[in-house]
């Protein structure tokens, strides 16, 4: 007979409330021994469960010894890192769905766990009820990764979705989307693009076995996006999406960052609409594989979170000792991460300049001098004050010369702003 | 320091030699005691190995005590089951791509591992490179899974493909097939749907953790698919897919088969074309998930094959000591098929018929009385002969019904032929 592995929950906010219920409903090998959550009015929502499972003290879980697996669904840094870390003395194994602790303090929390001989899982820190985590430990591992690009962002793709299909501004379609509940009150962390950096620096470090120090992670957010420029992408066969990218071309350094791009549309992730998430992981030997679903959300989460805490359950009901393909992350290098200043791409580039004769041959003379090479240059438009739009899109460059471009046509006369430049995906 | 876990390589085909080369300069974890191949003459594409790491004796690889994962890559039953059942006795875990044979033997083999103490892994067998065995039992097993849909055999879906892009018939486009090398000269196995009926079953066995019975899963093919069906498929928003499907309705009845369906063109796995696969999840809590990628060839078949032998070796090196989580299948119980006849679907059905009055209020008192109720019916072609081509729609109706109606229309003497009936993807 099989023992019930026994597991301490902290938090039942909406995450917490799904992992719960999703025990309760559909598990039968592990118990919950016990449940933390300083907002004690929330134990009303469990009238058939009993009232002594609850406590509004986190050490409660710490301490006790029957408790095997710490499930920390309370979010950010402070204070789940340090119950964690006491977790883990304790020699407790965790589960978390915590993307900004993973990404941030990662590095030490893998290490005290190896030092502690436990383990620590987070399949649903990245794109919620997606399975990745685990696929890029185990199915996966025998690729050299060149490529992995997510939309990682649920929030941020649904505006997107929004702002292409009612030519609608980012301000009006994130109110409504705040309005809806999909977007917070507070949306710097979905629309600034940290959230997906989060998400992307975990991509990488699983991807090369690496740490990723977050702070060099390029993040640039949707916010600067318009429907124009949505409206030109689709013209030239693209949809713009927010990236998270990782690369790796061979030298030392990992390109790893998060930006819009446009995407061409006969690229599969480029029709993930909505609140969904995909992944799209690109190596050899696989070549290309694509992981899409709910990113995000009560119940999508819950599967991941309770997935964890299945696998590492199984685990030690048949030796109390962690399974060495998920201790994935010890004797960890930090990663050389390439400065975006490095990283060669294709680019959007949309301008407003005088319409007046030259505009055209001092855009071109400015990116060739710049040594960029144009595929295309559009003008069609006039403005309403009589202004010309004009639409370059260049081929591969190297990010530090277009920069200096944008720069050379800022100062150009001929030129009134440079409104917005958007990397192309390849 | 870790040892590197040695490993027996049965068969360097076109599999076997991406599993080779995958090993060789990717890997170094574990090392290739032993290649046994029949056909030594294959051993010439390898000059750089020394040629005492070939043999044509598979017992030499059964009978090293050395070798702790036995990786058979020949396929088919015999005499891959024979090999397979004396290595496991000789206490070694097992690798395949074997779909055949898991979902012939599978309940056999995996009673003799758990004798054993060994493992037996089969992520290539479903799906290529893509991770979905692993996914399944792992990331995904706090679900309850109330449908899994799948394209899953790749020359079937570059058939469709093509029929829908050229308008071509099923003989021509699966000639193109074969002289490229997409077809086998026999494709018998692909296109009647009994490959994609073994990656079925075993999708279902994971899915219930229960022995599927293959003789009883339905399994339709392709080879009556018109390019007049694939045309008014797309005129009514669809397109036809063959679809491996698992449904489990909470009767004791798992429902499980294959055969072409009308996909409507708004779910992301009606855009999976070509060669490419996908299996789409549902289930709670996840809700919905959707993997793609490559379902077959040499590397992404590669990869599933040494992502399984890593995954072994990382825990064997640790431990002599199977995984709990990958010895998902013991102790399963035989599942109850539903009978197709007992099955409920939405149909299509192309009718020829005479181009009289009364022939549409026919077809009409003909659905009523076998309790059907239409969705729609269609009668715009008049053929050459003068004959009338009808579409009809249905509702959601039981399939013994629907087969009594159709075995109706072929007796009403105003209707010339039945040609086709398709089930509809809800």
């Amino acid at each position: 007979m099989e023992r019930k592995i026994q597991i301490g929950l902290l938090g039942v906010g909406t995450v917490g409330s799904g992992v719960l219920e999703t025990v309760l409903n559909n598990i039968d090998t592990v118990e919950i021994k016990k449940i933390a959550e300083k907002d004690l009015s929330k134990v009303k929502q469990y009238p058939e469960l009993s009232q002594s499972l609850f406590t509004d003290n986190v050490q409660e879980l710490i301490n006790d010894p029957d408790i095997k697996i710490f499930v920390e669904l309370i979010g950010g840094i402070n204070p789940a890192f340090d119950f964690i870390k006491q977790a883990i003395q304790n020699k407790k194994h965790i589960v978390t769905a915590n993307k900004e602790l993973i990404a941030k303090r990662g590095k030490e929390l893998f290490q005290l766990a190896e030092e502690n001989n436990v383990v620590i899982l987070y399949e649903a820190a990245v794109a919620g009820g997606i399975p990745i985590i685990m696929p890029l430990k185990q199915s996966l591992s025998a690729n050299k990764i060149t490529r992995i690009a997510g939309i990682l962002n649920g929030t941020t793709n649904y505006i997107l979705t929004k702002m292409e299909q009612e030519g609608a501004s980012f301000e009006e379609v994130l109110k409504e989307a705040q309005n809806k509940g999909y977007a917070e009150a507070d949306p710097t962390a979905d629309v600034k693009g940290y959230d997906a950096g989060y998400k992307t620096a975990i991509l990488a470090s699983l991807a090369f076995n690496k740490n990723i120090d977050i702070n060099s992670v390029y993040k640039e957010g949707i916010d600067r996006i318009s429907p124009v420029d949505i409206g030109y992408a689709n013209e030239f066969g693209y949809k713009i999406k927010l990236i998270g990218l990782v690369q790796n071309d061979e030298d030392e350094s990992i390109d790893v960052r998060v930006h819009p791009m446009l995407v061409p549309k006969d690229y599969s992730i480029s029709r993930i609409d909505g609140v969904l998430n995909a992944i799209l992981i690109e190596g050899h030997p696989v070549k290309r594989v694509m992981f899409s679903g709910p990113g995000a959300g009560k119940f999508p989460t819950a599967s991941s979170v309770v997935g964890d805490i299945l696998c590492l359950a199984n685990e030690i009901n048949v030796a109390d000792y962690p399974l060495p393909m998920m201790r994935f992350g010890k004797n960890r290098k930090d990663a050389k991460i390439k400065d975006i200043k490095e990283t060669i791409n294709k680019y959007y580039i949309r301008v407003t300049a005088l319409n007046t004769p030259g505009v055209i041959g001092d855009l071109g003379t400015i990116c060739g001098k710049n040594s960029i090479n144009l595929h295309g240059i559009v003008q069609k438009e006039i403005l309403e004050d009589g202004s010309a739009r004009i639409i370059l899109l260049t081929e591969l460059a190297k990010e530090k010369d277009v920069q200096q471009a944008v720069k050379d046509m800022a100062e150009n006369p001929k030129i009134k702003e440079v409104n917005n430049l958007i990397r192309v995906m390849e």
